[in-house]
């Protein structure tokens, strides 16, 4: 459908180069697309894929029906003063995202599961050091967060023979997974969890969630995943929680600040692992496709896919 | 059963412990267990449970009906030519035993296929540096070997969307596995693999397997995950196949000479990721039940369970 009158904006990540760029290009042919930071005149432009909010990318967006996130996580939309309410937003709904990020969540359950920082460790010391090995269903992992990410890493894991619990919250029966509810549930996860994976939605309510209030609970020596939001992490409590031996080890994936900062304690710190920002993200065509989607099912007034409910923020 | 001329050695590795020994005797009450170096006198010996031949080991056990193996390679008892012949030798045979394995192979084909040794290199380097992620679909993953253990890792690496390759010596059908035969098999494995795992039994014909003749064939840059036996790698040809560029990188679990000798070039090389023969072990629990069960076998001339053909080698 051309519509003279209509513009899309566009604001893309960095790493998804040209590629996603091109995608939307072709799923969307004969539109007026716009690349930020050329708006062009604000108040033509009606539909909007956007990476993350930036200092004036809303000013004037008077006509704004629609705003596509391109990742998983819409707390950077949410919770920014600035949104346009008057516009729709959707969130990516992509098999293909929850499945990227159960390999992330898999590689390092199972990279801390066999000892894998051990043997590093034993190599460069040039030192051949055994360790007894585990069966998974010895190691329990607690998941924190049971939506499209956090369901799918879990049966995952308990596929493999680990012992999943999950903590959620609103009761779900999901089969091979332990469902936890409640502030006794997170206690009873914190208390039983060998490995503990955050794969929540940032929101008021869990910000902050892990910090030395939860650390302290933890079975001693606990590994801790995070691969939601940084805010999730109170970072000043972490390094603290390794030195008690409350956690053995971190494994971070995202943090307050993006990119880590240069000089940050946490590089350095042999019980961190590091990755950047990078335990998932949805295909360049997957995200165009769904962009160009949402904008026929706006225009035609059909339902939105993905689409977020702000009182519950996600 | 007791019988007074009818003695038990065992000769067990380290790493169990006393684990095993205590699993061992709670398992054969009554008998007349001896200990390995105190053999007693070697014509009382009738059953064995070893880890490995040692010289000596054999001498004299002119009784020797049955040999349990601790391991699920018996490589070391069949190319053994003082192996008294007379008796009959099984293998270990354990869920178990194989899903530990596939765990390994898991972890490491995980921990390539995300990337993880670049980010680790970029955490040292104080320095973030996203990659773009790729999906299993498009890693596609070679299996020497499909028996106890190449088997269920093929199968679990097909169950993560991994495209897996199985190289064997006689066709069969393995749901999501293309099975490949021959020697044009091996050739078309080495040029799709991006990741080639080895769990072949080790014999006369698949001793050095992996050599420059297999490496510069291979797809660039592919990983090598050596968990058959040292004597498959044709160790020499590593770190040129490395330089080369025909391999990117390579995990090695087992050793020409184990342990692995201090100094050895292996330790230092930052391409290769050193575990000290830890992929897989049977349980303590599992070893001794299969051992005791193994001995009533035999007395009671029953069919023995995971009998080895010495023709076949395994």
């Amino acid at each position: 459908m051309l519509a003279t009158d209509m513009a899309i904006l566009c604001f893309l990540h960095d790493l998804f180069g040209r590629e996603l760029a091109d995608a939307v290009t072709a799923a969307l042919p004969g539109e007026d697309i716009r690349w930020w930071p050329d708006r062009g005149r604000p108040e033509d432009i009606t539909h909007a894929l956007i990476w993350r909010p930036r200092p004036g990318l809303w000013d004037g967006l008077s006509h704004l029906r629609l705003v596509c996130g391109t990742g998983a996580g819409v707390d950077h939309f949410v919770l920014d003063p600035s949104f346009p309410r008057a516009a729709k937003l959707v969130r990516q709904i992509d098999a293909g995202f929850a499945a990227r990020m159960a390999d992330y969540v898999l590689t390092w359950v199972l990279f801390h599961h066999r000892d894998s920082a051990h043997y590093l460790a034993a190599q460069s010391a040039g030192s051949w050091q055994p360790r007894a090995m585990r069966d998974t269903s010895a190691t329990t992992v607690g998941v924190l967060g049971l939506g499209q990410m956090g369901g799918l890493a879990a049966d995952r894991l308990a596929a493999l023979g680990f012992r999943t619990l999950g903590w959620v919250q609103r009761p779900q029966t999901r089969a091979g997974v332990e469902v936890l509810v409640g502030l006794d549930g997170l206690q009873q996860l914190a208390r039983e969890a060998d490995i503990l994976v955050n794969l929540l939605p940032l929101t008021p309510e869990t910000r902050g969630i892990l910090s030395a209030d939860l650390f302290c609970r933890l079975k001693p020596g606990a590994i801790l995943i995070n691969v939601g939001r940084g805010p999730h992490l109170v970072e000043a409590d972490l390094i603290p929680a390794l030195d008690q031996g409350w956690l053995g080890a971190a494994v971070l994936d995202v943090f307050e600040t993006e990119p880590l900062p240069a000089g940050h304690r946490f590089w350095a710190d042999p019980r961190i692992s590091i990755t950047p920002h990078v335990s998932s993200s949805a295909s360049a065509a997957t995200v165009a496709g769904h962009f160009a989607d949402a904008v026929r099912r706006e225009r035609a007034g059909e339902p939105l896919l993905g689409l977020v409910d702000f009182a519950r923020g996600y």
